[in-house]
């Protein structure tokens, strides 16, 4: 589908998470989760309130910025996105369901950032408390961009939620100041931000306020990166080679910050993970937006490089610690892997951008995996332990010094972070789930992800309102009750056939529907009619437990078989298996048996598999022998879903298991 | 067998390399290129003669400290060891054969040492150019006493091979001064060097002085390691907690110097590979001097975790580069492994010593374990190029910045090193190998090496002419010529049957002798008589291709099998089975069939097996998918030695292979 036939895609909507309602047994714990534990715990740690908990400083490096209270500034030197991400969850939760008491908690929080802004709009508590002569000096490494983009989208969301303008105004005062600083003119610091995100920011405040200024800035950011001579090395001139991190003279590594080339020309996947998604996320948005084909044609490269060369099973990104970075083609260690929670939320950003462009199923299968495997795995189910990187597979032996090759890699998650980003951007992310749902585009309503609850969504100059009922992710059976509200009937409802389902079946108000050509579209399944109140669509996704192989390049796979089970990726704990689980083998013809089971893990589905195991007692004892192996025996392995693993204390996991030959 | 029965245990006394002479198709070529090439070219670097070769400063810093040059001093602050073991190397040579011209270069060297020599006998030349009044400050990183070790092992070399005092007299005047200096008595320095390497040196100063004071400072230096209070924390105390690296404050890493416990009390290799075996290897002489059973058991204690939980097939040590470390135990990964060359040349020295001890065949199996296949294969077959890192599995894709866990992997051999370790440690243990393949103990001759060539030993107060006969390492028949020298003409002669073999036969005079219980002694095949003149003793070491698998709890190595013929691991390398090397799998019953082939790595045995491959151009693209894998492909999969790889350009190698289960 060549979506740029016109001058200028279509681009859907933002549908309001007030017009998108979820019930949904899965998704409903975590919702609240978020709602009930993480966002308050955050609010606490915020406000350094929090006992063990490392201290924070953010909310106290605004006051102490505002004239409030004296002090120093504490922290990272981009603290203030903390304060900037949690007031964005506030404002899908408040988009969603009004909380006056919340609400007020956030107008003083806002009111601090108000009364911290400096006269010419500048806004970085770092900045202005601790460096004031030291503004734009250091964008390589200090983050005044990307710390500008997360209150920006604070001041959207905020507004969107609230209708207060605020922090808006906050926010677009702060933009224009950034737009007299920042571009190609004589005079100007024809620079861009070290941590790419103010790009998708500007998008978005383009969007609540229709003002082409910021469009242009956020273009601007994109269209400069890369260019030579190379910005960063030049500023890094300027300070003389000094760090801001380590004091040293250092180089500055281009393809970390994907400054090693105009974004137009970068082909693979290289440096920084969620740099890079945020990076691709706004250029989505921009080429969009202005219709510029050689943007999106980029973007359609990465993707392609992302999803095909460069991405886990489980939909995380980044193969190396070094960095927190992409590595090189089919380079996918599951053990030394980082795939940070961020990174994966930067992917589900991307693909919907993507899907918003060309509804193509394939951007929601990638959605899919990373929000059902990395990003729900990357919370424990109290709300209060987080993982960072995401492994597929753990030994604790070989963490926490046992090999430094591992320091990264936890083996239970942890409390909170010095560093926090992933919490608060999870946060963000479940609490806006409700857009992720669906879009619309042309006369077609696009249901990307299978979430129970009620919608009222705009199409084809109507509205009209569904009631999706599914036990989805557990079972493939979903009915979507369709009610027209307007005089508009005539439209297309189109539901994404997922990349992991070889059968299905369809009923429109109890009739078969024959899933042919002329229905399926882009990986979707569209239904066309005059719609009448209550209709019902009823789809049936067979959900057998698959044997998924990967690529036979990636090195560490090699001789393995991954369980999936609808969008879930499973594996192997010690909770359930004992340790030592590279001893076990699955046999090619073992019988894979998905069960429901009702425990600490809550209610799930788990997957009993006759398996071999090597046990190393009936070994020799010897390092090195030539003598026969011993016989493997018979054992039951448990699998269980990928993001419910270390939810039972600390032990091996593994999601790729050797298969027999 | 009990050793320690008697108060003292009886150790073997040094061979002499002019009794020892190696006629050798295999060694001949690699002694010959130490002596053409790797000792030549290593005197030009020394003296910063070398073009394109990184400056070395190591001469010129011997001159500047002997007040024959103006200058700063270069290099590392161990950078005089270059020139101890170029020094050692050039001994060894000097003992085997006379060589006038290579002796005057040698005594201009030692004249220029004895003038940097200081009044007390103190002789660093950091610490005397650069930082008169630091000495003895930093023990833990500054290697002062590493270095005199090494002069120490010059002077004592250089002493028996020419009979020259003067170097030994330099160094006794250095160890008398350190003896003043270090001690528990009130006034001394209650230390211990950061890197252990004096405490083997003094031993051998003890054994050509017999001045007791050597052994005694020797075995302080190995009582007092690990004593609390910790001598390196109180030493970063006094320094500020300044490091001498990074200058910044740090805290000190105790097991990376193994100095965490008193060395009696460690049980689990731990640390920096190559200090650990030189502090066991110093270990085993001291206990064997002294009769100290306690030491003694630790040597046992700590050999015994690393062979049968922490070495690779290929005799290498230390599987993390994260302090060029041990892990822990069963963690050998095969790709970012680190086995530093020295660290095996650290590990003949220590089972040399304990052969000397204890005359077990395991301590020769490892020795030659590690000679065979990391050691020679540190060098290239043009020894000027060397690896200091021996990995077991290379991507040439991974390494150089592909992730960055692989930065220390070289996938070639590299011309010379910053830190130069390796390449002398090679040079002075190929120049002395004479003095690996005997020992005598009571009346018997151990032969650990098959080795061709002439020795005359001493045994039970006569001495005997052997003269070894053999194609040894690629098969497995050796003849042994004896000729007692002297009246005495009863002793043992004892024949080393290696771990891989698994079926021997042994001829008197022609005459088949069964190798029962009475024969075999600590896996040693021992003939027993009254020699005659030219009586040949003809062993048959049945030299088959054998599978070896690991222990199960090797997760690198499970699902996987190596092969070895003889001494020999074998490799598959990408110049002869192509790329992706992980894609072959090795059926269990394939047949294996060793061929001599003659060509670019000289005249070696490879291995043919009928293996099959995965053939990713068969595969449908996707990252992951649920499709049937393709069918596997015959193939003739070509193995080569192990320590012939990377000779032919840079590819892929691997020594552990995919099995068909």
């Amino acid at each position: 589908m060549d979506m740029w036939q016109a001058e200028k895609p279509q681009r859907s909507e933002r549908v309001s998470l007030n017009k998108v309602r979820i019930q949904d047994d899965f998704w409903n714990y975590y919702i609240n989760l978020v709602r009930d534990v993480v966002v308050p715990y955050q609010w606490e740690v915020l406000n350094d309130r929090m006992d063990g908990a490392d201290p924070s400083g953010a909310v106290r490096n605004f006051r102490i910025a505002a004239g409030l209270e004296q002090g120093d500034f504490y922290g990272f030197v981009f603290q203030d996105t903390d304060v900037a991400k949690w007031l964005e969850a506030v404002s899908y939760m408040l988009e969603a369901d009004r909380n006056p008491e919340l609400e007020e908690i956030a107008d003083q929080m806002i009111d601090i950032i108000g009364q911290a802004q400096q006269e010419d709009g500048y806004l970085d508590t770092y900045f202005i408390v601790k460096e004031p002569d030291k503004r734009w000096t250091n964008l390589t490494e200090c983050h005044e961009l990307y710390v500008a983009g997360h209150m920006i989208e604070a001041g959207v969301a905020y507004y969107r939620a609230t209708g207060k303008r605020k922090l808006l105004d906050i926010v677009c005062r702060f933009a224009d100041y950034i737009d007299t600083v920042f571009g190609t003119e004589p005079g100007k610091l024809a620079g861009y931000d070290g941590h790419q995100e103010i790009e998708l920011a500007l998008v978005k405040l383009y969007e609540v306020t229709q003002n082409e200024r910021y469009l242009r800035l956020g273009r601007y950011f994109l269209d400069q990166r890369g260019q030579q001579p190379f910005f960063f090395e030049q500023e890094l001139k300027k300070r003389n080679g000094k760090s801001f991190w380590s004091g040293f003279e250092e180089h500055v590594d281009l393809t970390y910050h994907q400054s090693h080339l105009p974004v137009r020309q970068q082909e693979k996947a290289a440096g920084h993970a969620v740099r890079l998604m945020y990076m691709l996320t706004g250029m989505a948005d921009v080429a969009a937006l202005t219709g510029d084909k050689s943007l999106f044609d980029a973007c359609l490269k990465l993707w392609d490089n992302i999803v095909t060369k460069q991405m886990y099973i489980t939909g995380g990104v980044g193969s190396t610690s070094h960095g927190e970075a992409f590595s090189f083609d089919y380079d996918l260690p599951n053990d030394t892997v980082y795939a940070e929670t961020c990174a994966s939320i930067g992917l589900i950003f991307f693909a919907h951008r993507m899907l918003k462009i060309t509804p193509e199923s394939k951007y929601a299968d990638v959605m899919e995996r990373a929000l059902y495997n990395t990003v729900v795995g990357g919370m424990a189910r109290d709300g209060k332990h987080f993982f960072y990187v995401n492994p597929l597979e753990v030994d604790p032996k070989a963490c926490g010094g046992g090999n430094h090759k591992f320091d990264h890699v936890k083996p239970v998650r942890r409390e909170w972070f010095g560093c926090a980003c992933c919490p608060p951007n999870v946060a963000r992310l479940l609490s806006s789930l409700g857009e992720y749902i669906y879009t619309v585009q042309d006369q077609t309503i696009y249901t990307h992800l299978y979430i129970g609850g009620e919608a009222e969504l705009k199409v084809g100059g109507g509205t009209v309102a569904l009631k999706q009922t599914t036990d989805y992710p557990w079972d493939g059976r979903i009915a979507i009750e369709v009610t027209p509200q307007s005089r508009q009937t005539d439209f297309t409802l189109a539901l994404r056939l997922p990349d992991w389902c070889s059968d299905a079946e369809l009923r429109v108000n109890g009739e078969p529907c024959p899933l042919d050509n002329r229905v399926m579209k882009n990986g979707y399944i569209t239904v066309h009619r005059n719609w009448n109140a209550r209709d019902i669509v009823e789809l049936r996704l067979e959900m057998p437990v698959v044997r998924v192989h990967s690529h036979p390049l990636v090195r560490g796979n090699i001789g393995k078989v991954a369980l999936q089970r609808g969008p879930f990726v499973y594996c192997l704990e010690q909770a359930d298996n004992g340790e030592n689980l590279h001893e076990l083998v699955l046999p090619k013809t073992a019988e894979l048996t998905a069960r429901r089971v009702d425990g600490q893990l809550g209610s799930i589905m788990t997957i009993q598999a006759e398996a071999l195991r090597l046990d190393e007692k009936k070994w020799n004892d010897a390092l090195y022998s030539t003598a026969e192996l011993p016989p493997m025996e018979q054992m039951t392995a448990t699998f269980i879903p990928y993001y419910a693993w270390a939810n039972r204390g600390e032990g091996e996991m593994t999601v790729w298991v050797r298969e027999q030959q």
